[in-house]
């Protein structure tokens, strides 16, 4: 099995999305551009939705205008409904990403769909974004346990995804959401996904809550996943978790790849300086331990 | 393969002495009944050397005494040298550790000899302690890397540990005492001396220093290895990283395994109540996860 890992650098939504200090727009599209320039070819940039879901957001349009963009990098915004998906048409967006819970009682909480009605939504999303030749991908949130159902199994989150997989829809993630995941469910369900859909693209989406982010990465990899999102400084938070930890680190992430002589692509000082910048804008430590330990090779000389 | 793990708990030697704050003998050796309570059949609770070397562990004698003892619980004791030995036995401690490095360079730095030194010294204390019918056990540390010489590799840590084998330890730990170590190569040693050494007992002994304490220990279960020291509230440091975290927290520990269906034998509520107490006794935050985040399986109710 191949040696390269695409990583998606999930912090310009994902992780400012989770902060209650809104940076300017200036400031996020040099975030985005630094991640760009350490070598990441896909960026999770922001958020077409309103005011109220996403205040830190609000400047989708305006960040997605001012950053460079670079013929090899995919930036791809998530987008909710069809006004999201029609702001991000007029942008100028190539890629937007959806989701939906494996669970019904989520999709319920946080969309007031059930898993049908929510599924038939995404399909009109799709076709509409398909006819204007717009790449769309999803992610299956929730997979690895619901805060109110519980954990899922692949049969469970296969009731969600083959209706992904009919629509059309290249790129599935499935999410630890709640960051509930261990490492044998990683191994378990992404084995069933991969081995059943091998001409589909499955990204893995873990969060830190308990401590095995990194561990659930590995198991995803000895099952062969090659895509995995990760949030620079670890930003992002856990909404069931208040104060837990949310994604996977970037840095911490590409230290452990490079360590086990994966190639991402991306400079590991320069995602070290990123997480640094953000300690300063955020004035607060980085849920990151590359940021605090330094990397396994920086040796005593003596 | 089994779905038994013996975790030995380190926190009452390991964690201890890293704080500066030393505890009273009282304290420690409730902390050490309450781990004894929560299941833990195996407890490192200290280290026979000088008041120098262990300032928060001088106590020692008082607390094995005052321990209430439990003939299916082992209560280990660190050791250095005849001397430490020698106090062990007048003690009446029935098992003792030693250590020795994977690196030449450390073993210098740490104990001023060389390998070969070094492993002479140990075998005159396993003769020693076999004549007195002590269990002795030995830690090959910086087996994942060394400050000083970097990286190790299987036929380097067998240089040691192939003559601990030859003196008739029964139990070998590959120590990652510096946190340098990653899960392919947790797999790739763990792998070599459960192949190598079918009858001896190999323990895991991994620190989380660069986020990666758990997905080592998944990467050793994968190939074997059903022995880990962890240390309640995580509680221990990396000598060569200022701040960074230490050993393994117990609770993250255990409810990693638990989740994945292997059983500890340990009451994870327990081992949780004692990452509280000792987060009061600190008067700090643990590294622990699940103490900040609760257990995956705490559902939210509606």
């Amino acid at each position: 099995m191949g040696k390269q890992i695409i990583l998606t650098e999930v912090g310009p939504r994902d992780g400012f999305h989770n902060e209650s200090k809104i940076l300017d727009t200036a400031t996020k599209v040099a975030l985005i551009e630094a991640s760009i320039e350490a070598g990441f070819k896909e960026i999770e940039f922001g958020y077409f939705t309103n005011l109220e879901k996403a205040p830190s957001l609000a400047d989708v349009e305006m960040v997605y205008e001012k950053i460079k963009h670079h013929k090899e990098v995919k930036l791809k915004a998530l987008i909710e409904d069809a006004e999201g998906l029609s702001r991000a048409v007029d942008a100028g967006v190539k890629q937007v990403k959806m989701s939906v819970s494996a669970s019904n009682t989520y999709n319920m909480k946080k969309f007031n769909m059930s898993n049908e009605e929510k599924l038939r939504a995404i399909e009109k999303l799709v076709q509409e974004a398909m006819s204007k030749k717009i790449q769309i991908s999803c992610a299956v949130s929730t997979s690895f346990g619901c805060p109110y159902e519980g954990k899922m199994t692949p049969s469970k989150i296969d009731t969600i995804a083959s209706r992904l997989v009919e629509m059309g829809i290249q790129e599935i993630y499935i999410s630890d959401t709640a960051g509930m995941g261990n490492p044998a469910e990683a191994e378990n369900i992404f084995g069933f996904f991969l081995d059943k859909y091998p001409d589909r693209l499955f990204s893995a989406h873990f969060h830190d809550t308990r401590g095995m982010g990194l561990a659930n990465v590995y198991a995803a990899i000895k099952v062969g996943v090659r895509r995995f999102d990760s949030s620079f400084g670890g930003l992002g938070g856990c909404p069931y978790v208040p104060g837990g930890k949310g994604n996977v680190s970037s840095e911490d992430l590409i230290h452990m790849l490079e360590e086990m002589g994966y190639q991402t692509g991306i400079d590991l000082d320069k995602a070290i300086q990123i997480g640094k910048k953000l300690e300063t804008i955020f004035e607060k430590p980085m849920n990151s331990y590359v940021l605090e330990a330094g990397k396994s090779s920086e040796l005593i000389r003596t």
